[in-house]
C-alpha cells in the first residue's frame, strides 16, 4: 500500500522585487512535478510572470499542457519564463564572456535571467587565454560596459586576464566544464578567488543567475 | 555458472526499544531484495511493527506482494511501516521546519519516523532567511514548542537564525540540496555545525530519521 | 608612524537569557586585548555575570590586574567567570563522559559552563572503548541521567557505543586529540554523525561550550 | 568511419604464488569485455585456475558462453572462480564479521577469495555496536581465530571494539555503505586507522579481496 | 659560507589606476625586509603614495626608520599608506558590516583601502544573526547604500539575511575566524557562495583588500 | 513552448600550429552535438585536419553521416581525426608505458595524438611494479627513448620507479582507475608529484592528450 | 583568579596483555605533565613496566626528576621505556625498513615498540625506490622475515614494490614528511591503500607504534 | 635517563648521474643535524660535489664549521652546495620566470640547481597576468627557449598565458604563496593541471629543485 504526502506549502516571497529589485526565481532542478505544478498555479493566481531556472528538459515535459504552454523554455539554458517577457528596448550594458563553446549553457542562463528583468547583454564566446589574441581583441568593447561577466571552467584564467584590462564590475562565474582535478568547477572557483585580478568577485560554480542577479544590483544604480 | 550466496543472517536488536525508548529501523537503500524480505519475515515472526527507512519505490514494488500489503509506503519521505500504526491523539511537541520545498522529502522522513513512535509534529515549509519575514511570523509557535527540527540545504543559515530565537532543542538537518560548492550538504553541515547560534546540535545530510529519534529521547523525558 | 584602530563597537545581546535560557558568552580566542577589555567593562557596568570561552592563559595574564581580579579562570578548561557564580545545589542531571585523559579540557570546559548556569555533572573520564569494561562498568549510573556528553577523540567510537545503551540525550563532542588521519577532529565528527547508534546528536570539534548549552536547552525541558 | 583498438598486451605475473603465495587475481571492473576474454584465454592456456574479483554480473554476461562455462560466478560478492577449486578440508583459522547486512557483499569478497586459496572462514553477520551484546556473545569463537577481518561502513565502531577484546591478527575492511557524511567509507577508513585499538590494520574502502590475502600471509607462516 | 641572492626585479603595474580605476597595492605578507624596502625605493622614486596590505607590525618595524617615517601603519588591520593620503570628504555611499568584534581587522583592511581611494565608509560592528534584532535594527541605513561588504567568519549566516533586505551591491567576505568545521574560513565562504540570498558576490577568505576594490569599480560606476 | 539557443559562436585558434607546434584540438566530451557540428563545418572551411578527444561512440553516432564519413574514430581512446593523417615514417622516439591494461584507453590517447602530429610511439602495456620483473624486462629499450609516457592509476609507484632508472623526459599520466582511496586518480596524482624520483613531471588525470602534446614540445626541439 | 582543575582520573587498562597481548601504552603527546605524572604514578604502584609514545624531549624534561630516574628516553623516536626492560636474545622476525633518512624516527618508534615487548628487530634504512638497487639487493633477507614493516613517506612507493617480492605480512606505515601534495603523509597512505600490491595492510600517518603492535599479534601466533 | 639513537645508515645513490644524467640531491628539511653530518661526510669521502635543497639558514648554522666553510649555502632558495661547483660558460637554454616577487625563492631553488648541473638561466620576475603588457613584454625572449619554468601562486594563470604563446618545453611550478583558498599552493597546482594550455606540465608545489631536474632531462636530449 502506497500513501502520498500531500503537497508542500508553498510560501512565495513576491515582494523581494519591491525590497531589493530582483524577483523571487524558482531553482527547478531538486523539485517534484507536483511541486513544480503548485509553484506556477501560485504565480498564476499571483499574475507575475515568473523565472525557472535549471529546469531539465524532462522536467519541463512532464509538467500538464495547459502550463506549458505559458512556459518560454530554453534548454540549452535550462531556464524558462511563466508569462510574458519583453524585450529589452536599451543598449547592453553588461558583457556575458565564456572561455570555451563548452561553458555556453552557463552563459545563457545568464543572459536569459537578464532578458527576463529587461536587460540586454552582449554575448563573448571562446575566447580563452590559451588563444591570447581572441580576448584581447574584444578589450575595447569590454572596457565600456558597467559589469562583465566571465564564464570559465577548468583552470579559470580568464577572469583574471580580464580584470587587469577593463575597469567596470567584473563578475567571475566558475563552470564545471573540465575533467579530473578540474574538480566539478572548485579550481575555477578557487584560483578565480585567489586571483591577483583586483576587485573581481565570484558566485558558485555554473551559477549564471546569480552573477546575473548581481548585476541587476549594479545596472539598478547605474540607473538613478 | 551462477551460484547464489545464501541469504545473510539477521540480527536485529529487538530489545532496543526497551533500553532505550527507540525501537530498531532498517535503512533499506544498501539493501537487497532478498535481505528486506528476510528482515520483514523476521520482524512479522516477532510481532512488532518495524520502521524502515530511505526505501526507493522501486525497492518497495520488487518486493513480494503479500509483503506489500502490509507496508505503508510513503514515496516522498521514502519511509514505510510494516505493520499497524496508530494516529497521535496528543498535540505535537516538536515542530519539522524546512527552508525550501526542495527539502521536504527530508522533513517527511522526520515526521513520519515521529508518528511511527506515537507523536504528532507541527510542519512548516519554505521558510528561508532569503525572505526572512517568512520565519519571523512563526517564531511565536515555535518557541511553545519542546524540540525544532530545522531542515535546510545549500547555506543553512535558518538553524542559527532560529537558534537565537527560541529555547526548545533544536536540531539541525542540513540536506543534500544545492549543487556546486553546496558539496552534497557538507556547507550547510559545516554551516550549523560552526554556528555562533547557541546549543545547536546537528545530525548527518538528509537524516531526517536521525533528528527524529533525538526529538524522541527529549519527548520521553518530558513525558515524565 | 603607526596610528591605533578605535576600540571595536560592543553590541552585547543582553537579552538573550530572557529569550532562549542561555546567557552570553564571549569566545575570548580570536580577539585582541583591547576587545576583551571592552566586552569586560560592558559586563561589569551592565552588572551581569558573563562567561569567557577559550581564554588561553597567556590572554588571561595581558588582561588589566582589576578585571583579573574579578575573573575566575580555569587554564585547563580555558574558561572564566566575569561575576560570582554560586555553586549548584541540586544533583547532577547530566553526565559528561571522556575517552582519554587527553579530552578533558574539553570535558572540562562542559563542566564549567553547565556551573556557571547553576547545574552540576558527574564526570566520568578515561573510558575508551578498546578497554569495553571501562564503560560497561558506567552504564547504569548514566542509564539514569537526562543528558549524557561525550566527548572523543581519534575514530570517536565511545558516542555510539553509549547511544545503544542509554536513554537520555546523547551529545557528541569530537575533539582534536590525535594525529595523521584523526585531521584535527574531523574523523571522530564524521563518526559520529555517520554513527549508526539511534538519535545521537553532535556539535563543532572541541566545542565543550555548545554541547552544555544544548543541555541546558533540555534541562530547561526537564525542569517544568 | 569506426576503427578498432587492437586488444592490449596482456602480462600475467604467472610466478607470483611461487614468489609471494598469493596466486595473481584479475580486477575486472575497468576492463572491457575484450580485456577479460584475452585474459581468460591466456589463464585457460597457462592452466591455472584464476581468481576474478568486482566483475558484475552484466560483465559476465557479455562473456562468450564457452568461457562463462568455466567460471563459478558469485553475483553477491563479484567474484569468479576459472577452473576448478576444491573445498577447503580443514577448519576454519580466520573469521569474518561484519557490522550490517550492507556490508555482506565485501565480507563475501574476502570469503570467497580465501575458499579460492583453500581456506574456510568463519562468517558473521549483523553484529553493530550499537546492539553491543551481539558482539560480546561471539568474543570467544573469535577470540581462538588467527585472523579476524571486520568488515564495517559508516562510523567503522566496530574494529576498535574487537582490537580490544581479541588477540589474534584484526583487519578492518572499511565499506562504502552509508550516505552523508559517511563519504564513500572515508569515514569507516579514517576511524578505523585513527583507532584507539591496539595493533589494527586497515585495507582500502570495500577492499575484501585484500583484507583475505593479508590473511593468507599470516596464514601461510601458522601453517609451517 | 653564505652568499645573497640580489634583490629581484621590481615591476610596479603604475598604470593600472588610469586603466581600470585601481591602483596596484603590495601584498607584504610573504616577502622579505628586502623586497620590500626596494619597492617602496621605487614607489618613492615614482612620486605616487601606495597601499600595503597584511604588513605584520613585526615587517613594519623591521624596515628602515627613513621608509617607517613615510608610512602610516595601522596594526589593527595590517595596512599601511606610504605617501600622504587625504580625508574623504564626501559621505559614505559603502557600508562595512561585521558580524563579530573578531572579525574586525578584515573590516578594517576594507575601510582603510577605501579611504585610501577617497571613500569614507559606514562601519557597523558585532550584528551577528544570533541576536537578529542588532542587524534588523540598521536594515534602513543599510538600505540606502550603493555597495554593503559584509564581514563574517564561522557559518556565514549575515550575508544571506541582508542579501534579501537591502538592495545595494552586496559584497561577502568569510573571515576565519572560528575552529574545528570553521575550517579557516572555508565554511563562510561556502555558506556565501552556496547562498539562496539572491546576487550575493563573494570574495577570497579574509580578502576586505578585495571587496573594497570590487566596491571601488562599482563606486567608479556611480560616480558618473 | 520551447525556443532554441543559436549555435554559439566558434573562435578556433587555427595559429597554434605555427605559434608553438601543436594543432588546436577539440575536447567533445562537454559539447552538444550542434556545437561539435559547427566545429567541424569550421574546419573543413579551413581546410585543416583536426582532432577531437573524447569523444564518446554515441556523440560520434550522433553527427550527420556526411561528418562521419571523414572522421576516423577510435571508440577505445575516445579519439577522432577529421581529415586525413599520414603514417608516421620514422621510428619511434616515444613510449607509452602503462601499468596496467584497465590504463590501455588513456595510452591510447597519447598514442593516437602522437600519431595525428606525425609520430610513432612504442606502447608497452601491463607492467605495474606489483610484478617488477615485468618492466625491469623492458628498461633498456627504454632508456634509449627521447620522452617516456607513464601511464598508472591506483597507487602510481610505475612513474618513479622508471625515473630512476630512464635518463629520458618522464611525464606521469595518473588515471581515474581503482576504487576507494583511488579517488578518481587523485592519489596516483599526488604519488607522482611527491615522487623522490628526479625530474618527473605530471599531467592531468586521464589527460593522454595532454602527455602528447607536452612530448610534442620535446620532440620539435630534439628534431632540430 | 585563577583555579586549578583537579587532576583527572586514570583508568590504565591493565589487563590488557593478558587479554589480547600488547600491553597498553600512554601516548603522550596531548597530554599535560600533570598527567604524565599521574599515570607513571599509577603504573609505579601497579609495579608493571610502561611505554610511552611520542614523548617530546621538552615533555620529558618537565617531568619529576625522580621519575625521569625511572625513564629510558629515546629522543628520536619519542619512547620511553618507564620500568626495566629486557634486550631481546632470539633473532629477529620482523625487519623494519625505511625509504629516506628523513622516516627514521617512524622507524625508531616501531623498533622500540618492539623491543618493549622482546623483540629484536632487523633495520635497514634509506633503500627507496628511485635508486631500485638498493632494495632489490636486501630482498632475500627480507623474504625470510614474519613480518615486514615498510615506513615511506611521499609517494610511498616501497611498500608496493615489497609487497610484490616477499611472503611475509607487510605492514606499511606512511609518514609525514614530505611537502605540498605530501599533504602530512596523506598521499603515502592513500597510495598504500590504493596499492596493486597484493595483501598489503596500513597503519595510521607516522604510527610505528601501531605497526609493532600488529607485528605482535603475528608473532604471537608463530610462538606457537 | 636519555640514550640516542645511533646515526641511521646512509646510502647515496652515487650512481644516479651516470645513469640518468641528475645527480643525487639531499632534501635537508626533514633531516637532524647528526644525520646532515654524515650525509657530508660521506659525501666528501667519495669525492663528489652535492647539492642540498631547503636547507634552513638555522640548520646551515647548526652544522660544525669545518663542513660549513665547504658549503655555499644561499639562504633565499634555501639550497646549498658541497663541493666546488663551476660557472656555466654556455648561454641559457632554460628561462625561470616567476609572477610575483614573492615566488622568487623557488625560482631561485630552480635557478641554483641548474647551475649546480653547468647550466645558466634566463630569470624574469613579478610579470603576473593581472598586468598583461609586463609578460608581453618578454614573449620573444622566452620563445627562443628549450625550456620555460614557470613558478606562479595563488590562481596560477601565468603558466597558462604563456604556453599558449611559445613552443618551448613549458614546465609550472606553484608555489604556496598567497592565503585562504589559495590553500598552500593547491589551487595554483590544480590551475595549471587543467589548463587549457596545450602541453603544460607541473610539479609538486614550491618544487623548484623538480622542475630544474626536469629541464635537465631536455637538456641533455639537445645537446646532443
Amino acid at each position: 500500500m502506497t500513501t502520498q504526502d500531500p503537497p508542500s506549502d508553498i510560501n512565495l516571497d513576491l515582494g523581494r522585487g519591491q525590497r531589493i529589485g530582483i524577483e523571487e526565481a524558482v531553482l527547478a532542478e531538486p523539485k517534484s512535478t507536483a511541486q513544480l505544478t503548485t509553484i506556477l498555479e501560485h504565480a498564476f493566481e499571483a499574475g507575475k510572470p515568473i523565472l525557472l531556472t535549471r529546469l531539465a528538459t524532462s522536467q519541463f515535459l512532464a509538467l500538464p499542457s495547459t502550463l506549458r504552454a505559458d512556459l518560454d523554455h530554453d534548454p540549452v539554458s535550462g531556464t524558462a519564463y511563466f508569462g510574458a517577457v519583453a524585450e529589452p528596448t536599451s543598449p547592453a550594458r553588461t558583457a556575458v564572456v565564456c572561455a570555451g563553446t563548452s561553458d555556453r549553457p552557463v552563459a545563457a542562463e545568464a543572459e536569459r535571467t537578464l532578458r527576463f528583468a529587461g536587460h540586454a547583454a552582449l554575448s563573448i564566446s571562446d575566447v580563452g587565454v590559451a588563444g591570447l589574441w581572441r580576448v584581447l581583441d574584444r578589450v575595447d568593447e569590454l572596457a565600456a560596459m558597467d559589469v562583465v561577466i566571465v564564464v570559465a571552467g577548468m583552470d579559470g584564467a580568464l577572469p583574471t586576464v580580464l580584470a587587469g584590462l577593463v575597469p567596470g564590475m567584473i563578475i567571475a562565474v566558475p563552470t564545471s566544464v573540465g575533467y579530473g582535478v578540474s574538480d566539478g568547477g572548485r579550481t575555477a572557483l578557487h584560483a578565480s578567488l585567489a586571483s591577483c585580478g583586483p576587485g573581481l568577485v565570484v558566485v558558485n560554480i555554473d551559477n549564471g543567475y546569480g552573477a546575473a542577479t548581481s548585476a541587476l544590483r549594479v545596472l539598478r544604480l547605474t540607473d538613478r
